[in-house]
C-alpha cells in the first residue's frame, strides 16, 4: 500500500558512497577473485547454482527469522528434498550439490546422509556390504545418519556406553543402552528424518573359554534400520527423536536414540577392517585402524577451508556497512559546522576491529590452500600403504581447526559489535551465521581438547631432534627444531627500529622461534622433568596455537615471496600489507609469549601499535574492493547492511515497513484486558496454548 | 506415555556428585549469599516474587525456544499485562515489579514505559505537564516509549534529523522526517504497543528578524500521542511499526516511526528546562541541561550492577555442569583400566576459562556496590545544586559500563563453549541470555565510543595534576596522579619472586601505576604534542579499560583490606583467592601494557601462569558453593545443565523425549514426494505459505 514514506530517501546515498570507495582503489577485483577462488571452477559454479536456487520460491530467505524452530525443520526438510529433485532436473554433480548446500546456508536434514553415513560405509564396509548398501544410499532410497556421540560421552570415543553383544547361537548382535547417558545424542538427521543409522557401540564378545564372560573389543560400527519403511515410526526396541531447539542449526534434527536389547543380524557390523568370526566368535582385525582418522582429518580440513568464506562474509558486511554509516564529526575539524559526519570505518577504533579480520581472511585462505595440497599429497602416499604422513596431517589439521574456527567464530561477533545498533538487528545477515557457526569450535574435536594432539606431536618431534640433532630432516618442522637447537644458546631477539621497520622474513622468523621455543619448553617439562600431562594442558594449548599461527604466517608469506605475483598492481602490495597487518596484530595480541621466548625484544613490541595504525591506513582505501573479491553473492549474504549496492537504509526500512508480518496484526495494549490481538476476544487463550 | 526409557538412570548420579562438591567446602553459603545480596531485602523479595510467578501458567519458560518471533512478542505482551494485574492483586511495590521483570527475564513491551518514558516526563516536564501526564502514566492508561535514536543516527544525538518546527501563528510544532534516515528506529515498546511517545527532535525556530529563516536550537523532547485510542492504529501523518526480528529481544517490539508534517500543540514540548516563548517565539533555557546526563548515568550504573548477576548465571551453569560432566581418564593414571573418567572442571583447560570468570563475578560485585554508593552520594550533592561530582560519576559509569558489559557478554560465551556440545544445546539455559545480553555492549553508549569520555576526563585530570602538582587532591584519582608525577622519574617496577609470591597491595599498585602512566602518555600526546584525537582513539580506549580495571581491582581489594571480615572461615580467604585470581589473570591477559608502563618487570609476568594455576587449584573445591551463594533460582536459570539438584541428564532427556513438540509429528523423508508431514498430502504448501 503506497504511503508518504515511499518518497523518502536516505540523507546520504549508499550506492554513490560505495562507488566512491571503488573509485579510490586500483585493485582489479575480478582478477583477485579468480586468484582466490578460481580453483575447480568455483566462481562459475557459484553463478550457475545461484541462478537456479534464487528463482525457487522455497529458497527465499526473507522470512526465515520469523519462523519457529519446528517450522524451520519443516522448511529445511522441504528444501533438502527439493534440492534432490533439482539436482536431477539440472543434472548437477556432487560439487554442484555442495555449492547448493553452501548457498542455501542451513544445515540440511539430509546432511549426515551424504557426509558421515556414506563416508563410513564407503571406508569401513566390506565389498559385499558396499554392493548391498551403496545403491540405496546414492539413490536416497534410505536416509542415513551417524550415531556416535552419546548423552554422556563426546570427545572420548572409548568411553561410549552403548554395547553390541554377540549372540553366538543366533548369530546376532544385541544393541543396548545400559544407562540414560548411553543414549545417542546430537546425531544430525536422526531426530525425525533418517531411516537408517550407523551406530558406534562397544563390541562385547563371549570369552572362548568362558562364554558367560564378555570381552570388550572397543568401539565398532554397525549399520541398522531404525524406522519403519511405511509408517516412519521407530522400530520396537528403539526410542528415537529430536533433541529440541539449540543455539543454532534450527533446520537440522539433531537426535537422541536409546536401545532396549535391539537385535541386528551379523551382516550389520561393518567389516572391512574388523569382523567377528562366525565360526569361532573371535574378533578378527583385517586392516590398519588408523585409516579411520583419514575421514576425520578430511572433515577438519574442510572446516579449515570453509573458515575463510565464513569470516569473509562477516567482514564483507562490516566493511560495506561501516563505509556507508556516518557518525560524529571529526573532533579536531577546523570548520565543525560545515563538516559532514565521518564514515565510521575511518575511525581507528572501528578499523582495529575489522581490518585485521579482513587481513585474516587472506591468512586463512593461503593456509586453506596449503591444507588442500597437504591432504591431496598425503592421500596419495597413504593409498600406497604408507601411513607416515598421517601424523603430520592429523596434527596440522587439529591445530588449525582449533585456531581457524576460533578466529572465524570470534570474528563474526567482533564484526557484529563493530556495527553498533544495526549489528544487533536482523538486517545484519549475521544472526543465523553466528548461531550456526558457533557450533564449529566444538564439533569434530573440541577446540581446546584437540590441541593436545598437536602438542603431543610437537613434543615427540622435539624429542627426536634433541636425541639426534643431525638426522636428515623429514619435514620443515624437523628443520626448524634443528635450527632452534643449534642457535638457542646465542639467540638475539628480533628488534623493530623506531619507525616500525621490520622486514617480512624477520616476522616469519619471530613466529618460528616462538613455536620452536615453546615446543622445547614443553619437551623439557614433559620428557625431562616428567611433569604431569594434565597440569601442562594450558601450556600445551598455547603451544598448539603458537604453532598454528606460525603455519598461517608462513603460508601467507610464501604466497608472495616464493614466486613473482600473477596479480597486477597494486594488489600484490596490498596483500603484503594484509600479511604484515595479520602478523603484527597477532604478535601484539600475544606479545608476552613472544618476548618470553626471546623471539622479539620487549621494547620492539611497544612500537607495534603505531605500525599497526599505519598499516590500517594503507589498507583502508582498498577495503571495499578486497571484500568484493571474496565474491559472496547478495543472495547468500542476505544482509541489508552488507548489500553490494549500498542501499542499506532503503532495505532496512523496507524489511520493517513492508515485509514484517508482526505489523499486519493490531494488538490490545491495555493491561486490564486479557485479550492480545485487538478485537479477537480470545482472552489470551491462543498464547497460553503454545506453552 | 510410559516406555522402556523410564527405567534408565545416568551412569553417574549428578545429585550425589554435587553433594560431594558441597561436602568438600566449608563455606557457609547462606552467610555469603546475605553478604552479597542482603541489601534492600533482595533475597526475601526474590523468594516472594518467585513463589507467585512460578505458579502462573503464562510464565512457564519451557516452550519459549520453540516459539516464533511474532509469537514471542504476543507472549511478551501477555506477560507484561499479566504482571500489571498481579502487581495489583499482590499489592507489590516498584521493587517487587523490578524483581518480577528480572525473574521473567525477557524485555517487556512495557519496559520503556516504566523506564525512559516516565523518567523523562519526571525530569524534563514542567509542573503543569507532570500534573497532566503522571497519573495517566502511573495508571498505565497510556503506554509510552522513548523515540530518540534514528535509522541513520545513534550515538551522536546532535546529528538527529527529525525536526520540530515552531509555527508562531498556530502556536504549534510540526514534527517531520526529512529523509528515510530520519526515521526513528530501535525504540523499544514503540513497534506495536505504545500509545504515546517522547520524541527527540531538532527544535527549529523562525528568526525574529527574518521569520522565513530557521534557527536550530538543538535536540529537544516532545510528548505526543501516536496511536488512536480505540483502533490502536497510527494517527494520520505517522507511519509506525515493529522493525522485525533481531539478534535477541524477541519479546520486545523495537520500532520505527516516520513523521509527515505531523502537528502537535505547544504544550507537547517538555518545558522544565527549556521552552519556546509563545509571545516572542524565542528559545528560553530555564535550567542546567547537564542534569539530563543524570538519568543516563543512572541507567549505566544499573547495567554495571546487573552485570554481576548476568555473569553469575552463566558461571553457575558452567560450574555445576562441568562438576558433573566426566570425560577422559587421567593420561598419567597409574591404573588406567580402573580409573573413572575425570570431572571436566578438574582439567586446567576448563578451569582457566571458568574460574577467572567466577572470580570476576565478585570483582563486578564490589564495584557494583561502589557505583551504587557513588551514585547515591553524588545524587545528594547534585540535589543541592552542585554539579561537580557529575563529571567523575559520568566518567566512572562510562568506563565501567564498557568494561563490565564486555566481561559479562564475553563471559557468557566463554562459559557456553567451555561446556562443549551441550553448551550448544537448548538445555544450557544460555541461548536466550546470550542473544539478549549481546545488546548491552552497544546500548546506552557503545562500549568503544564511550571510552573516549573516560579518557578525556583523565587527560583533564592529568593536565591539572601537571599544572599544579601540589594542589589539594579532590579525589583518589588526583592523589594517584600526583603520586605518579612525584615518583615516575625513579620508578622501580614491581617484581614477583620465583614462587609467585606477590602481596596484595603490590597488585593494586601495579594496576594503579599502569592507569596513571597511560593517562600521562595520553596527556603527553594530546596536550603537549597536540596529536589528533581520532588518531589517538585506540590508545584512549585502552586507557579507559586500564583505568576501569584499576577501579575493579581497588574495590575488590578494599572489600577485605579495610575492615575485618564479617564472614566466617574459610570464606574471607577464598574471596581473597578470587581477588588474586581476577587481578593476576587480568594482568596476564594484558601483560604488555603493564610491562611497557614499568608497572611490573617482564620476567615477573612470565611466572604468572604457574601462580594462576595454583590459585585455581585453591579455588576449585569451593567453586560449587561460591556459585550457590549467588542464589540464582532454578526457575530463572532454566537450565538443564545448571540445575541445582544436578539432574543434568535426566532433564536433558526429558526435554527431548517427553516435551519436544517436533517429536509429535511424523515426517515424510522421501525426496520424491513434496509432502512434508507424512499423510498430510498437502504437497508442501503449508511450508511455502510461511515464506
Amino acid at each position: 500500500m503506497p504511503d508518504f514514506t515511499d518518497r523518502l530517501k536516505p540523507a546520504h546515498d549508499g550506492t554513490a558512497t560505495l562507488q566512491a570507495e571503488h573509485d579510490g582503489s586500483a585493485i582489479n577485483v575480478a582478477e583477485l577473485a579468480r586468484h582466490l577462488l578460481g580453483r575447480d571452477g568455483f566462481l562459475e559454479r557459484q553463478q550457475k547454482v545461484l541462478n537456479v536456487l534464487s528463482k525457487e520460491a522455497l529458497f527465499k530467505k526473507d522470512q526465515q527469522l520469523n519462523l519457529s524452530r519446528p517450522e524451520r525443520y519443516q522448511l529445511g526438510l522441504a528444501r533438502s528434498k527439493a534440492i534432490q529433485r533439482i539436482i536431477r532436473r539440472e543434472s548437477w554433480n556432487h560439487e554442484d550439490y555442495s555449492m547448493a548446500e553452501y548457498l542455501n546456508d542451513e544445515m540440511s536434514p539430509y546432511f549426515l546422509h551424504m557426509s558421515m553415513f556414506v563416508t563410513t560405509v564407503r571406508e569401513q564396509a566390506s565389498k559385499e556390504q558396499q554392493a548391498y548398501w551403496m545403491p540405496k544410499i546414492l539413490n536416497y532410497d534410505i536416509i542415513g545418519c551417524y550415531a556416535q556421540t552419546e548423552l554422556g560421552h563426546g570427545s572420548n570415543v572409548r568411553g561410549l556406553e552403548t554395547t553390541a553383544t554377540w549372540d553366538p547361537l543366533k548369530k546376532e548382535f544385541e544393541i543396548h543402552s545400559p544407562h540414560l547417558t548411553a543414549s545417542k545424542w546430537w546425531n544430525g538427521s536422526m531426530g525425525r528424518t533418517a531411516t537408517h543409522a550407523i551406530v558406534v557401540a562397544q563390541l562385547l564378545l563371549p570369552k572362548a573359554n568362558n562364554p558367560t564372560e564378555l570381552t570388550n573389543h572397543g568401539p565398532q560400527t554397525f549399520i541398522l534400520q531404525i524406522r519403519d519403511k511405511e509408517t516412519h515410526r521407530s522400530l520396537p526396541g528403539i526410542a528415537v527423536g529430536d533433541i529440541g531447539p539449540k543455539y543454532g542449526y534450527a533446520s537440522m534434527d539433531n537426535g537422541y536414540m536409546v536401545f532396549d536389547h535391539f537385535r541386528i543380524p551379523e551382516s550389520a557390523m561393518l567389516s572391512r577392517y574388523a569382523e567377528v568370526s562366525d565360526k569361532t566368535g573371535a574378533f578378527v582385525r583385517t586392516g590398519h585402524p588408523a585409516v579411520v582418522y583419514g575421514s576425520l582429518t578430511f572433515v577438519r580440513g574442510q572446516i579449515i577451508m570453509h573458515a575463510r568464506l565464513v569470516l569473509a562474509r562477516a567482514v564483507t558486511v562490516a566493511v560495506r556497512y561501516t563505509s556507508i554509516r556516518r557518525q560524529f564529526k571529526d573532533r579536531d575539524a577546523s570548520n565543525s559546522a560545515a563538516a559532514v559526519e565521518m564514515k565510521v570505518l575511518d575511525y581507528p577504533t572501528v578499523q582495529i576491529r575489522i581490518l585485521p579480520l579482513l587481513a585474516t581472511t587472506f591468512a586463512l585462505h593461503y593456509t586453506g590452500e596449503y591444507m588442500y595440497e597437504l591432504y591431496r599429497k598425503s592421500r596419495q602416499t597413504i593409498e600406497t600403504g604408507d601411513f607416515g604422513p598421517l601424523a603430520q596431517l592429523h596434527s596440522a589439521s587439529s591445530g588449525l581447526k582449533s585456531l581457524c574456527t576460533m578466529l572465524a567464530a570470534d570474528g563474526i561477533e567482533t564484526c557484529r559489535r563493530a556495527m553498533g545498533g544495526h549489528g544487533f538487528g536482523g538486517g545484519s545477515g549475521l544472526v543465523g551465521l553466528n548461531s550456526d557457526y558457533l557450533s564449529k569450535p566444538t564439533v569434530e574435536g573440541d577446540n581446546w581438547m584437540i590441541t593436545q594432539q598437536v602438542a603431543a606431536y610437537l613434543i615427540k618431534k622435539m624429542t627426536d631432534a634433541v636425541n639426534d640433532p643431525n638426522a636428515p630432516p623429514k619435514d620443515p618442522t624437523d628443520e626448524l627444531f634443528q635450527f632452534y637447537l643449534k642457535n638457542r644458546s646465542h639467540r638475539i631477539p628480533q628488534t623493530v627500529v623506531q619507525d616500525g621497520t621490520i622486514n617480512d622474513p624477520s616476522i616469519v622468523e619471530i613466529f618460528q622461534w616462538r613455536a620452536a621455543d615453546l615446543s622445547h619448553r614443553a619437551y623439557q617439562a614433559r620428557v625431562v622433568e616428567r611433569k604431569g600431562w594434565t597440569k601442562m594442558m594450558i601450556t600445551l594449548h598455547n603451544l598448539s596455537r603458537a604453532y598454528s599461527e606460525f603455519i598461517l604466517v608462513t603460508n601467507f608469506y610464501n604466497s608472495f615471496s616464493t614466486s613473482s605475483s600473477p596479480l597486477s598492481t597494486p594488489t600484490p602490495a596490498v596483500l603484503r600489507t594484509c600479511f604484515r597487518l595479520y602478523a603484527l596484530y597477532t604478535l601484539d595480541q600475544n606479545a608476552a609469549a613472544f618476548t618470553m621466548t626471546n623471539s622479539i625484544a620487549p621494547e620492539s613490541v611497544y612500537t607495534l601499535q603505531d605500525t599497526i595504525l599505519d598499516l590500517m591506513t594503507e589498507l583502508r582505501p582498498h577495503a571495499v574492493k578486497l571484500v568484493d573479491a571474496w565474491s559472496i553473492p547478495d543472495w547468500l549474504l542476505h544482509s541489508a547492511l552488507g548489500r553490494s549496492d549500498g542501499k542499506v537504509y532503503e532495505e532496512l526500512f523496507d524489511m520493517a515497513h513492508r515485509r514484517n508480518p508482526l505489523n499486519k496484526v493490531t494488538f490490545n495494549p491495555d493491561w486490564r484486558s486479557e485479550e492480545i490481538v485487538l478485537g479477537s476476544g480470545d482472552g489470551g487463550r491462543q498464547v497460553l496454548a503454545k506453552l
